[in-house]
C-alpha cells in the first residue's frame, strides 16, 4: 500500500486523540522555539460498516497519515476513565491501532493523560474544553479554534508534548513523570 | 515476518479472548460434525515493557497465528461491561488489533458476548466459568479443563462460532440475532 518510510528525528509531532467515529490528529512543527500547525483533522469511519472494516480502515488511514508525515513522536491522550464501557473499548480498539502503527514504524510513542495536556496548554490541570482550545488556536497562531473539537483536542496533545519532552530531558526525569507540575508558567510566555 | 496467507474457508476456526497481559487463543475444526481441538494457548506479553511494544509483540503473534492455522472465521469476545475502565481499555486495545489482523488477512470475523457463548456451550447463558470449561473439556474430548482459563475460553468461542454459524445460515437470520434462543438443546446432544 506504502512503504514503512522511517521515523524522522527532526519530523514534527503527531498528536493523536483517538476514536472509533472520529479520531482526531494534529501536525506541529517546531520553528524557532515556536509551535507551528502543519495539518490537523479527523479520521472518521462510517457508522454503519461492521467494526473490523470500520477498524481497519481507520488503521490504513493512520498508518498512511504516520507514512506522510514522519514525525520525530507522536502522541495519544491516554484514556484514563470513561464514562460507559462501551466508549472505553471502542476508544482502546482506536488507541491500540495507533500505538501498534507507530511502534511497526519505529516512532516513539508518548502517552499523556487529558489533565498533563489542559496542564501545558493552559496552565491549570483542570481547564474546560473551551479554554484548551482557544489556548491551541493562540498558541499555533490560528485565525479560530480549531475545528472539530477532536482536531482541536490532537493538536493540544501535541503541544503538550512538544514542551514537556524538552523539559523532561532537562530535569532527567521520565515524561510520565511529575515534571508537569513546573510547566504551567513556561508554557504562556510567547 | 511471514507472508499474509489468504484464509481457508474450509479450515479451523480460531477463538480469541482479547487481553493485553494474557490473550487466549483455540483452534477447533469441525471433523465429521465433530469439533476438534487443533490447538490451544496463551499469548503473554511483558508486564514491564512500554504498551507500545507490548501491543505490537501481541500484534505480531496474532498475525503469525492466523497465518499458521488459516482460519476460516476468527471468532473474538464481544466485551460489553468491564468492572474497572483501565481493563476496559487495555482489553479494547487488544481485541482492536485481533480484529484488524483477521480483517487485513480476509478472514471473516464474528462477535459473541460471553452470554452467548455459555448459552452455545452449556444451554445456559447464565452458566458459571468452571461450568463452560468442563463442557469445552467434555465437547472437545479433553482429558481435562484445558488451562490456562483464557485458552479455555477462546475454545469456547470457537466451539461457540462452530455451531451457530451452520444453524445462523439455515434459520437464514444473521448471526448477532435471536437465533441463540434454538441453541441450547443442541449443544449437548453429542
Amino acid at each position: 500500500m506504502f512503504d514503512p518510510a522511517p521515523f524522522d528525528p527532526a519530523g514534527p509531532v503527531l498528536g493523536i486523540d483517538p476514536g472509533l467515529s472520529r479520531c482526531g490528529y494534529g501536525v506541529v512543527a517546531s520553528e524557532r522555539n515556536r509551535p507551528r500547525a502543519i495539518g490537523y483533522g479527523v479520521i472518521t469511519t462510517p457508522p454503519d460498516a461492521a467494526l473490523p472494516e470500520r477498524l481497519l480502515e481507520l488503521d490504513d488511514e493512520l498508518r498512511l497519515l504516520m507514512a506522510q508525515t514522519r514525525p520525530s513522536a507522536v502522541a495519544v491522550e491516554r484514556v484514563l476513565f470513561q464514562s460507559n464501557a462501551r466508549t472505553a473499548i471502542s476508544v482502546g480498539q482506536a488507541s491500540g491501532l495507533a500505538l501498534v502503527a507507530a511502534a511497526r514504524l519505529g516512532i516513539p510513542v508518548v502517552l499523556y493523560s487529558p489533565n498533563e495536556v489542559k496542564l501545558a496548554v493552559t496552565g491549570n490541570g483542570r481547564a474546560d474544553k473551551a479554554a484548551v482550545q482557544m489556548m491551541v488556536a493562540r498558541l499555533l497562531d490560528l485565525p479560530g479554534v480549531p475545528k472539530p473539537a477532536d482536531a482541536a483536542d490532537a493538536l493540544a496533545l501535541a503541544c503538550c508534548h512538544l514542551w514537556r519532552a524538552p523539559l523532561a530531558a532537562q530535569v532527567g526525569d521520565n515524561i510520565g513523570g511529575r515534571v508537569g507540575d513546573n510547566i504551567g508558567g513556561r508554557v504562556g510566555t510567547r
